[in-house]
């Protein structure tokens, strides 16, 4: 019997609540499908950075290159100042295993209404490939003059032609597969340097694929397009920032991020892949059984995708699928009164 | 008799047809309203670009010093990259004039739909305050090793205590006025040199207004808000790449950018302030009579209100309204067949 080791973070919060959910599911998938999962879990979270002051061990990127893959809830935690617990751990994690590719499927879940008049299904199905290990999100900056009125802050982003090119390559061999078309989110007109380099390689690596329609977009028209026209977006490919703002946006299209699965992926399987719900630690809702757990649930498919077991992953999105086309089971945020455990159960009874 | 000096420059595209038409809505204001307004026409544009290499001449700037005011259509045409045609004028303009503030209103127009199911005018009405003069719109920057393998490019961004300060007080301010709310948007826990620096100007600032709720939002959160609560969505004080995005979703939440006005404002007035619809030149559609001048025209009552001709603004607000109400002259954006003179001629007529 084939089996993994699984690192499992649950996080802070509702990460806690919902990856214990997705735990029980796929360990339900894993034995239907003739594999085991074995599980190590790490309390890495701000409730470990306030007592210890470190989100994680010295040795913690070292640990976790032991396993197969990652599954993490979520991290955030009032007081801890949020540049502290996602550099601390989020962030470092994405860069040290080289999780270039955020992947970010986002589609209109059977008896969910989408928040858009009018729009079904058949509108709402977009993939956000996100850029996960440069660009915006940079530590080189600073402050000049501080505390005084002449104060002022750099901040720099890098974009280099290595990482531009391979996530755009990604995007492109995923709309091939999907067969689907590629839109670029680019800002040339108003940030001259990244966004026209991006733009340049984004037209060499499409040139290489003559067969995938594909189109350049300003990020603020296809922020607006989401809304009106979300049927004409199918794979985006955007930048670290661009793919953050417009992934928490295509999942509120389809009712918010109570449902949104995410992957942090290293193509080359040179390091472990992490799995993560887009949303966050929601501490306004923490440990009271109102978190929806659909998120996590269908985060973890993907790691079973991820791992090979395709069968034991489409179980699992057939599961989710069933049991809200059922209705029955519902948490509030999806117009329901069952909590996180019951909708968790119902989905791995299900399986 | 009062006057006023006022620069026209239509620009390219729908710019064109959308200017000719807010002109001619204000000129019958101003007959009405008993004072005068005084045109200079530019013919500032990708088209004088391609003729002789210049968006506008050398002495541009002094000669639109001049003016009380600025009536912008759009810029933009294929095969002028958009670097050229904004950073060799839009952006000049904005900020020799330290036009820092892009104030952008958005309200569902009466008689129009929102692609938000259910959502109706009472739940529509924001305001977002966008810093115009700084932030990520920096022409710092460059690229290492260009056209090798290892080549890669840098943008910085640039915040000023003094520029976010002011910003965040002008957003304060208009919140007191409107009896509303301020959201600042910001992404500290992805960039973390320039948004905490604001997110503490922030926090300062608001301090001085202890009557006026306010929060901290993330930008993602906030977009994905826009779509499904924008009734919880009042005054947004963004930086500048945010509020561009944030502004053209805001604009697709009532309906798209056929209806959005926009102002780039010198709040102390020691410079002119330019009035702009939010919408680009539409090479796709121009000149053909499709494009929809209700937004430059509503840009064209936020110059007169600006100027200080209130009842003149609140005239050509509500012959917009009306006509929009009565619903038989409309463009095809929102639903009709008529031409944009036709739209505007009607809107001219009710004022
Ligand atoms: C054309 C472009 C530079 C401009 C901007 O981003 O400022 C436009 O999108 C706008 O919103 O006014
Ligand atoms: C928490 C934050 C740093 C993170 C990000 O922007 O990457 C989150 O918003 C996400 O989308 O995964």
């Amino acid at each position: 019997m084939s089996g993994y080791r699984i690192a499992c973070i649950p996080g802070d919060g509702i990460g806690v609540e919902v990856t214990g959910e997705a735990r029980q599911v796929l360990d339900r998938a894993a034995e239907r499908h003739g594999f085991r999962l074995r599980w190590t879990e790490f309390d890495w979270s701000c409730e470990r950075y306030t007592r210890t002051g470190r989100m994680m061990p010295e040795d913690g990127l070292e640990r976790l290159a032991e396993h197969d893959a990652i599954l993490l809830g979520a991290v955030g935690f009032p007081g801890v100042p949020d540049h502290v617990s996602l550099w601390g751990l989020l962030i470092p994690i994405r860069r040290a295993f080289d999780q270039y590719v955020n992947l970010r499927p986002v589609r209109l879940l059977p008896g969910l209404v989408s928040p858009l008049a009018g729009r079904e299904a058949a509108d709402l199905d977009m993939v956000i490939v996100r850029e996960n290990s440069e660009g915006e999100y940079s530590r080189i900056g600073g402050r000049h003059n501080p505390g005084t009125p002449d104060e002022f802050v750099v901040q720099q982003s890098v974009f280099t032609r290595r990482g531009v090119h391979r996530i755009i390559r990604y995007a492109f061999e995923l709309a091939r597969e999907r067969g689907g078309a590629v839109c670029s989110a680019t800002k040339s007109n108003g940030l001259v340097h990244s966004m026209p380099f991006w733009d340049e390689v984004f037209a060499e690596v499409a040139a290489g694929y003559p067969d995938i329609p594909h189109e350049q977009c300003h990020v603020d028209a296809l922020a607006a397009r989401m809304v009106l026209r979300p049927d004409r977006v199918d794979v985006v490919v955007a930048s670290n920032l661009f793919g953050d703002i417009l992934s928490d946006l295509a999942a509120a299209v389809v009712g918010g991020l109570g449902t949104a699965p995410s992957a942090n992926v290293n193509p080359e399987r040179r390091h472990p892949s992490m799995f993560e719900a887009v949303h966050g630690s929601a501490p306004d809702i923490a440990g009271r059984g109102l978190a929806n757990p659909v998120a996590q649930i269908l985060t973890a498919a993907m790691m079973l995708d991820h791992l090979g077991e395709h069968a034991a992953g489409a179980a699992v999105r057939d599961a989710v699928d069933a049991v809200l086309r059922d209705g029955t089971v519902r948490t509030p945020d999806i117009g329901g009164r069952a909590t996180t455990g019951e909708l968790g159960k119902a989905i791995r009874d299900a399986v």
